[in-house]
């Protein structure tokens, strides 16, 4: 492929200067580089082939990085990556040492903010935007968020704070009836009416008769847009959520019609109030397969242009958890799911369509979601709360205050715990252990294959405990066969001891194999740690444990200050992570932070067998 | 002060039987009793005055518990508790073993969730209300909020997801324009707009007039309330925030008119659509000096009715953080502060007054508040965000992702950190330390003294590092001068150690004046440890760690696993808190989690000289 335009691109300058013609054509190249990229590396495809105009215009009308342009989420910012000079490194997207997925301030001046997780891309943009205006600097910040991320409470925050102030300030809503899923709640309904009236098209085509007498980019403003400004305002509604949180309301527009929406960003720009210019686009556009089916294209793994992503991948911890819970839930009919915009990453499809009465998708929401199934729990329903570890992060106050000292048994299902991959710094679930096990009354499982996943979330539904059970992305890896209702298995016999938990487990059967004098203890729950576990850890000469998590507050650590606290005197090395954990495969990741077999192998040292 | 009515209120069901001028007398009695008793105890005056008639009312609509009332933040259910049976304890109110200030289902079946902090009470209510309709149970929920509460995201993504149901759950907005201070921001100023205009007293009129034609409470629904319903749609506003959300929106209704709110609470039940009835209340009503100076009495300690609570107390920790960055601000212009609505709470007055335009009140919004502070730092700014301990585990996630990813220097100012006192478990300051110290990279600093208060924040300014410095409720206490430069500062010379940090070292030098063969180490920077002091640690035979805060994740425990790494062989003891900490003084619960001097001379035990 040829990208005559595109590679010529080396920074925004460079796509201002370009004709109608020239745009459409370097819109087709991106797409053409988005998808021929995602299709061998994996990433987000839907969502940044519906964004491919809309940061066309964006970066036409403002100037990057004297304007700070903050995409959402950051699975919108391919198409701002291949025009501010990283077109050469694009093939390099989401691998070890490549670009991110998501901005990242240290890849380029261009990306002002971390956008990993969903909804504070207001927030950031705002703090941006007083801060210049405190400075005295030029430029003003501009906020593309999604619909979906809307629904989070922290944009709402953001709207409020930023509201009604006497500022240029911009957000951009990408409105694409989406957020992974279809995007639910009344906020969705109302974006829903604002899209269906005829009023878009009259909005549509009063701009375009005004835009005849206005001049492109750089030009000083004129009467015209002045008129423009007041024969708008008579058009779009006066009364939306956004105009009830002080902002000035341009829309809704075509998405993918550049000159339009550029056109919309200029006048924004004239404003003394902050605005919201509603941008509606179509996720998955240009790709006949994704516009179709927009979920299955949200996050895809490599897959073949031609054919499409293929539905049906391998069975991941995440079917087995979502099959189990309906089991249970076909004969338990106080067992409810909850989740957070998550229904097809956490495999809970099929239970929101079996058992739809029970059935919340409450939106990116995941303070609300913890409290909404304490709520539920609090009336006596058994519910569980399906959420990836770094997204319950948003509900830790939530989890204190709602769940544990209220002592109501919501069961947490906690997706993608440990190290996920290619997503990076930003999705991975390595903090989850140390907050929780600073909640007084919460239980911990953390299982090593599908069968120890099923059984913590029967057990889970038949205790009346607060529990956690988390489980890693991905598929089960090879390991021993133990005793779950133990609270801890003890395999071999040496003095040596290797303590682990969930997906380790498998590499310390690894190193069982190979090394001699070797002990390997999996914790089944996984916290509290039982007296008897640390009474019988007195035996071994050498304790290492080996943890796919933060060092700090880690079980490790517990167990440590368990073990000083009773006199131990052997040796003891903890083996986790102590820093954040950038992009690459799962297994690599593993070995990089020292946790494969191999790492565990050479921590039991001389004692082994090669 | 003999109370006819309220004396003979024992449940409920009590409430409704009044009559008209019975139910006068009652309100003024509530207003005696609250006022008697928070004069006595101290707690939420103002909010609770207002309050009253709103609550009454409630409870003749409604029957609890059977119709599940959730009083947001709590600090409005002391009416709710006098209503429901707790009169003959209420003068326990706040006092250790007493009445909580807040919700609490473990003491009456009408507190159905815990509210503590803000914004949780649509998510709990509408848990309830999922839950009874799946148990085919009888009964709705209604969330009880405040105007101030209103502005924090969770309480909109609760509305997202409950609007546009086919339910009757109901939400209250007690609008009083107030969150502790006068509420800010874009909410605060719509709901103004519908406060003032002239709609509102149509709107009273056209309800009067109808009321003539309806039944009062228990009545079958007839054809009356069927007009009204049809007459109120064309008389309130069609669009606002709530109506968007999917409410039928009611109001606004004055708050202390206890007939007409009872009538309108009736017709909010006979809709198959959730309803937000709005309602103006008076913060303070009925004590002169709390309507003309709320937030003086939002939260007050003991003080005399006739002469009005004192505004000028002892210097406070709050006082001198303020004070600090207002020194600091006036030769650093970088400097921003940064509240959640606390800007009172936190020291930040003067602050506010005089640097208007760095100081940013964002509303009861941590999570918003983190981010922005992340976005002021991330274009140079020196932002410091003033916050409760317990309120900060709401920006948990963003002290990770905005913050500690993006590596942008916020300066945490951890206010209310150790225990609380008479707030009880939801405001204890008791995890900030295990969830900071789980995010690579932060620093954390928590002074014994406000001289050692005031070196922290300077030196926070002047290093370009993500810094928490903690400090506690109330005053400092007497201790020995240290060098706060140092890591740590070492006192005595015995061969058993005390290691601690914060207001405990207070208590360490009172131990350390009456053992011999003591030595206190006093932690400077809390976190990380520095190599030396895990070095040094090895010459103590024996070595007690305090620490108020949890002991899972707490530096006691990271200290823990340092020296068993290195190999120390002595004895070592982690004193800190293992469970949620109930209400009492301070001093009290500090001596009950076994941290006070007395504790410490105890531990250290034959030892000492006493």
């Amino acid at each position: 492929m040829e990208y005559k335009i595109l590679s010529g691109i080396k920074s925004p300058d460079d796509v201002k200067k370009l004709n109608e013609q020239q745009i459409s054509v370097l819109c087709e190249e991106i797409r053409e580089c988005i998808m021929l990229t995602v299709s061998k590396n994996g990433g987000h495809l839907a969502s940044n082939l519906g964004a491919v105009e809309l940061t066309v215009a964006l970066h036409r009308s403002f100037s990057s990085p004297e304007d700070a342009l903050i995409f959402d989420v950051g699975h919108q910012s391919y198409t701002h990556k291949l025009l501010t000079g990283r077109f050469d490194r694009f093939s390099q997207l989401r691998t070890e040492n490549g670009l991110s997925g998501y901005m990242r301030p240290d890849e380029s001046e261009h990306d002002p903010f971390i956008t990993g997780h969903s909804s504070n891309s207001i927030s950031a943009a705002y703090g941006i935007y007083r801060a210049k205006r405190l400075k005295g600097e030029n430029g003003t910040a501009v906020a593309v968020i999604g619909d979906g991320a809307m629904t989070g409470g922290m944009a709402y925050e953001a709207l409020n704070n930023a509201g009604n102030g006497k500022s240029n300030f911009i957000v951009v809503l990408n409105d694409n009836k989406m957020s992974i899923s279809r995007n639910v709640g009344a906020l969705a309904r109302s974006l829903s009416r604002m899209r269906n009236k005829p009023h878009y098209h009259h909005f549509k085509y009063a701009l375009s008769r005004f835009l005849l007498a206005i001049p492109l980019i750089g030009k000083p403003l004129n009467s015209a847009v002045y008129s423009l400004k007041e024969s708008i305002k008579g058009l779009v509604y006066k009364n939306n959520i956004f105009t009830v949180m002080g902002f000035n309301y341009l829309g809704p527009v075509d998405g993918h019609d550049v000159k339009t929406m550029e056109q919309l960003f200029n006048i924004a720009k004239t404003y003394s109030r902050p605005s919201l210019v509603h941008v509606i686009t179509t996720k998955g556009k240009g790709y006949a397969y994704a516009e179709s089916s927009p979920k299955n294209y949200h996050g895809v793994s490599p897959f073949d242009i031609d054919k499409g992503a293929s539905e049906n991948g391998e069975t991941t911890y995440s079917d087995i958890a979502g099959r189990t819970l309906c089991s249970i839930a076909g004969t338990d009919d106080r067992i409810c799911a909850v989740t957070a915009a998550m229904t097809y990453g956490t495999g809970l499809t099929e239970f929101s369509q079996k058992y739809k009465n029970r059935f919340f998708d409450v939106g990116i929401a995941e303070q609300h979601a913890v409290t909404f199934a304490a709520g539920l729990a609090s009336a006596g329903m058994n519910p569980f709360f399906a959420v990836y570890s770094s997204f319950l992060q948003r509900g830790f106050d939530q989890v204190i205050h709602d769940i544990a000292i209220g002592g109501f048994p919501v069961r947490l299902l906690i997706d993608r715990a440990g190290i996920v991959g290619e997503d990076g710094e930003t999705h991975q679930g390595i903090f989850d252990v140390p907050f929780l096990t600073s909640v007084p009354g919460i239980k911990i499982y953390s299982p090593c294959c599908y069968k120890e996943l099923e059984y913590c979330i029967k057990k889970a539904a038949e205790r009346d405990e607060i529990c956690a059970v988390r489980y890693p992305r991905g598929c089960e890896k090879e390991c021993l066969d133990a005793d779950f209702s133990a609270e801890y298995s003890v395999f071999g016999s040496g003095s040596k001891a290797i303590i682990t938990y969930g997906r380790l487990f498998s590499d310390a059967c690894e190193a069982l194999k190979v090394c001699e004098n070797l002990c390997v203890i999996k914790l089944n729950r996984v916290f509290p740690l039982s007296d008897s576990l640390i009474a019988g850890l007195f035996k071994y000469s050498e304790i290492h444990f080996f943890e796919e998590g933060i060092k700090n507050g880690g079980i490790g650590e517990h167990c440590a200050a368990r073990l000083l606290e009773k006199g131990f005197q052997g040796k003891y090395v903890i083996h986790a992570i102590e820093k954040f954990v950038p992009q690459s495969a799962v297994s690599s990741g593993i070995k990089n932070c020292g946790l494969d077999s191999e790492s565990m192998i050479k921590a039991v040292g001389g004692e082994c067998d090669e």
